[in-house]
């Protein structure tokens, strides 16, 4: 709840929360973490005091099909980042359907390498629906992370469906995973990864058709015609099974960094926690008023009219809202 | 807006509109399409009007990845329908993409053979967003067609991401069109795909393969637990390019017609229209609110303040409700 005193001649003077999370208690925020999950409401009044610890970490979102080789390719930019001292969270989005998770979680063991360090901590969260679109509580999680004082977090999605648009709601810098042997029927596909990707990574750059697909990526990127403001996304092979290019990839996303480090930005960053609070608004909003509008004699009448085929829903929205908050239109 | 006169007293006696959409005024009924796109506020209201007369077409959502054939299958169904004696309306999801699009476009060509035929209506749309989504305009697009008469509506998706939900919101049967040699890592999509699809084409039913889907299909469909009330999926192998396993699909959508003519089938149609009235409210809610909002001193100071950190998005969102209606929470 924003506290009317401190409006805009308030001076900007921020007095950071001391909490035992941003002190490095790992348990408590794994505890934190843990009841966000479950929607406890005593842990999103603590997020909300942390909060202005926010905003220090490099979030990195990691997309890309099922089956390119993501979780191989964050394993080891993790062991990359860590090598030069920064500390790393790792957001995993597993899928929430049963099936299929086997492999992909398979894969997740071999993060286990970095399971006995204390400059690593991973959390798996399950996807939102049927497929894909992150958790509800992605961002709260990198919150969480960034309170905790890692410098870099690491979101890896399944690279299935509305996942991969969510990302760029999260990330500073988006890796849009390839790989050779998709066929032609993906240039759609990519056409629209070519909107969110900071950079292409082209893995399994052993595999025949490693260059085919950097070629077709490479005319995509230069007969588009790229908002303004934003800068051509940059290509990079790598292997990651055996850490090639893993170097050149990591220089790659701190050329990006730095890039957008100017007043670009920022705007980019405001833009995001800006986008973050509509989405907030619309749901919130909407929450309670089905709140106020289900079971209500209006709710029953317009209901039956649509049923009827009466009202058409469109109509029938106006209708409720008039009900519900008095606004005509 | 919904005239308080007609209450739930009001005996359930409808008046249908006469009109020339109706009476198979083919001009006006593509007159009110493109004026439904381009968002004409009179196309909105005379959609209102005609929208009794809606309700009687069976919809059919065609999804699957770009290459399994969509489009040919689509192609094959028309004729399929025709020949039978029924009307076809086919709603057409192209990529809004400039990249890519020119395949997906090409295939959309073989649809011509049915261009001379009167009882064939064909409208393409384009996706909403880069990675899919139904256009906005889909539900009012499939309206005009039931209005016009169609007796079946075909709905063809890009079959990328979000517009693969989307076409659950929508469609009566939704087909889901697999192929062999896609590997194993759309297992998990598969997975996802099983809790939309009403049958399961599996094409290109010559190439080696197509058995083993089939076989993963039905060792999926026998571990699955279906929500109660919901028929397993049925599986029907076809070649779309040489019209096989036609007849039998159009069997299989004809049983999944019949078996969801009761009342469960009643009620679903109900939710779907609940589900649109839903949609409708919260755009339009969050639209107004938005509305009202921008540009107010209430928004300066939240804003300033989430830009600052100094406050989460969450309790933004909650101060900014109580500013817009009144709300507290």
């Amino acid at each position: 709840m924003a506290d009317n005193a401190q409006g805009p001649d308030r001076p900007v003077e921020r007095v950071m929360p001391d909490h035992a999370i941003a002190r490095g208690d790992i348990g408590a925020a794994a505890r934190l973490m843990s009841d966000l999950d479950d929607e406890v409401p005593a842990a999103r009044a603590q997020l909300r005091q942390l909060f202005p610890l926010t905003g220090r970490a490099h979030v990195i979102g990691v997309t890309g099909a099922p089956g390119s080789g993501k979780s191989t390719l964050v394993d080891q930019l993790v062991g990359a980042f860590r090598q030069r001292g920064d500390t790393v969270g790792v957001v995993a989005i597993d899928p929430s359907s049963p099936f299929g998770g086997g492999a992909i979680l398979g894969d997740r063991l071999r993060m286990q390498r970095h399971s006995v360090d204390e400059g690593v901590f991973v959390r798996s969260l399950a996807s939102r629906g049927y497929l894909g679109g992150l958790s509800r509580s992605t961002g709260d999680i990198i919150d969480v992370m960034d309170v905790m004082g890692k410098t870099v977090i690491i979101v890896e999605t399944v690279g299935v469906g509305q996942d991969e648009i969510d990302i760029m709601r999260f990330a500073d810098t988006v890796l849009v995973v390839q790989v050779p042997g998709l066929g032609d029927d993906v240039q759609a596909i990519k056409a629209g990864l070519l909107e969110i990707a900071s950079i292409f990574v082209v893995n399994k750059s052993d595999l025949d058709g490693a260059d085919q697909v950097v070629r077709d990526l490479e005319s995509m990127l230069s007969t588009k015609t790229l908002r303004p403001g934003i800068a051509t996304p940059g290509i990079v092979k790598v292997q990651a099974t055996r850490g090639r290019g893993i170097a050149e990839l990591v220089e790659a996303v701190d050329r990006h960094r730095s890039d957008s480090h100017g007043s670009d930005g920022m705007q980019t960053r405001h833009r995001r926690l800006e986008h973050r609070f509509y989405e907030c608004l619309r749901e919130a909003l909407f929450a309670e008023a089905c709140r106020r509008f289900k079971g209500s004699a209006a709710a029953e009448r317009i209901l039956a009219e649509l049923r009827d085929r009466r009202i058409d829903p469109s109509s029938a929205a106006t209708a409720a809202i008039e009900q519900i908050v008095g606004w005509a239109s």
